[in-house]
């Protein structure tokens, strides 16, 4: 089954929702950089992510140092930004909080 | 306690021991890309890692996408390599085993 690619209109809609996450240049994917109070929060962090991006098979591209965790979100299936990267992305949000 | 960086011999032979650890451009922290079966593998390789950076209070820099993990190991207080980033990557080699 193909994975659809979403629009520019539903994309910025979709991150007008979502707090601090922007679009990359090429519009291709969606980027946000996460800061944590120290490294064992910033990986409690990726460790539920990393969770949820097998149970969905969906995962992210990530460069982590210390409390920092830089997330880039694309669907390669789709060449661009699908309705799995905004669900990782909301995701992302509620284990962040 | 400042923390000693080691000088470009003492890194050279430590390297050496190691396979696949090169030393970055600038020669101030080294390197290496780790490919596994899957993100599962990684991201239990990158567990066990955490676990070893909190024990040990030395975290690597790091990129994640699926199966590859992309590592940097420099010491910030010696401002380059000093013996902590070789026992992390001496650690890293036998959780990758």
């Amino acid at each position: 089954m193909a994975i659809a690619r979403l629009s520019q209109s539903e994309i910025e809609t979709a991150l007008a929702d979502l707090s601090g996450w922007a679009l990359r240049e090429d519009g291709l994917a969606i980027l946000k950089a996460f800061r944590f109070a120290d490294f064992s929060e910033a990986f409690a962090f990726m460790s539920r992510v990393a969770l949820e991006a097998e149970k969905t098979d969906h995962h992210p591209e990530w460069f982590n140092v210390y409390n920092r965790v830089d997330v880039t979100l694309t669907t390669h299936d789709a060449g661009g930004i699908s309705a799995r990267d905004l669900a990782m992305a909301a995701a992302m949000e509620r284990f962040a909080r």
